[in-house]
């Protein structure tokens, strides 16, 4: 048997999300599917963060045990021709070690969201931005962000689905910058609650719009209560970037 | 009876073109639809580029006559709620004089050409670009596009279907860049031939590949004859960058 890391890029539009689910397509089971059909095994996949429906991946870190003797080449391009025509493709592969677990030895995640931040609505990047229409104020989004950077009880921006253990995280980062017509939003942590980063987004959103002002960040951070939550980003504009691990 | 500038966006995956066709959707015809509903006008748009099946453009220009007052906001807000779902956006809206034609008025053309080389198959930009696996040496690839540069008969790089009076165009840029795993091919030029962008990214791409040499791109253009080109580049990865006038 040999443990095998795979790097992953898909568009989540037509899927439920990362996780296998009984009522609709998932990026785990395109993945298991196609391993299934090169290997005759049924392997699951393990990946490092489990993206919601509609949520992308511009470079996912998973895991899968394969017994069959493989080379890294074929199992790489024997994925992404029989994940088609699925938009999921596996970018790089390698062996690990027994014990490395793409969800338990990673130590960092970063997440993007794409604004896109123009009058007419995005016609080539359609399911692939958040699009706003009226002009944000990106500084007063870089002070608000700059409020929750550091360790918070973040249970205002955590959804009631979500099944961490405690809502206390250290967010490293949280950074609003303007890329043409675009507004980026990159954030960082050893690890997020469920739908924190589409909350943080969607209350940034309306501290750019002007109807919070900085500060509120702070007000909504502080009152720990899910209904101090200002507005949830939609899932197309958030994009799982990489997952950071000790040894790479 | 006004005459508006139309600045236009598109995704060209679910189209058979720019210009309208009996036999499946075009750009214009989409265009041409929405404006109708909306004014009761059966008018002809007019645009700087006719651009093939499955080509895209990130700011094309036309042009369009109304005889309804509108305003320039009320024009492109009803246009862009009207072609909806079609990947079609309305960017920018102005008057123009009655004598301004985006056609013939247009003294420059910019297009873009998307490769994406890296191994893995494009997931979130399917549709989007050409994927070549194999690494192209970009180096050889500019080498041979300046060889293209000035005012050439292009008779090599011209479809069988080209309407224009002569082969003979002066091409202003053709450069080869790597941007991440992408190599991009910027090309202008007052205007260019039917599938010309296309041929010459096609013979770029056998150049990178190491199949022809950098020379091999004089040798091709010397021959003024379509069985020298090497391959013609597949429309997903082509780009209507920008239409250039005298006044813009």
């Amino acid at each position: 048997m040999t443990r095998w890391r795979l790097t992953v890029e898909y568009d989540g539009g037509p899927f439920m999300g990362w996780q296998r689910q009984d009522h609709g397509p998932s990026v785990q089971q395109a993945i298991e599917d196609a391993l299934a059909r090169m290997t005759g095994e049924q392997a699951v996949v393990h990946a490092a963060g489990r993206t919601d429906a509609g949520v992308h991946a511009l470079a996912m870190s998973a895991h899968v045990d394969i017994v069959k003797a493989l080379t890294p080449h074929r199992l790489r391009e024997g994925s992404n021709a029989l994940v088609r025509p699925l938009p999921v493709s596996v970018l790089e592969v390698a062996e690990v070690a027994d014990d490395w677990h793409a969800r338990f030895s990673c130590t960092g995640r970063r997440y993007l969201y794409r604004i896109r931040n123009r009058r007419a609505p995005p016609a080539l990047d359609a399911g692939k931005v958040w699009h706003i229409a009226v002009p944000l104020d990106v500084a007063a989004m870089q002070a608000g962000a700059a409020l929750l950077v550091g360790r918070h009880d973040f249970t205002t921006f955590r959804s009631a689905h979500c099944q961490s253990e405690s809502p206390v995280k250290t967010l490293d980062r949280l950074e609003v910058a303007r890329v043409g017509d675009e507004i980026h939003v990159h954030a960082a942590a050893r690890s997020f609650l469920h739908h924190q980063v589409r909350s943080m987004v969607g209350c940034l959103a309306m501290v750019g719009r002007g109807q919070w002002r900085a500060e509120d960040m702070a007000r909504a951070l502080e009152a720990k209560d899910r209904a101090a939550l200002g507005l949830n980003a939609p899932p197309q504009g958030l994009y799982f970037v990489e997952a950071i691990y000790p040894e790479s």
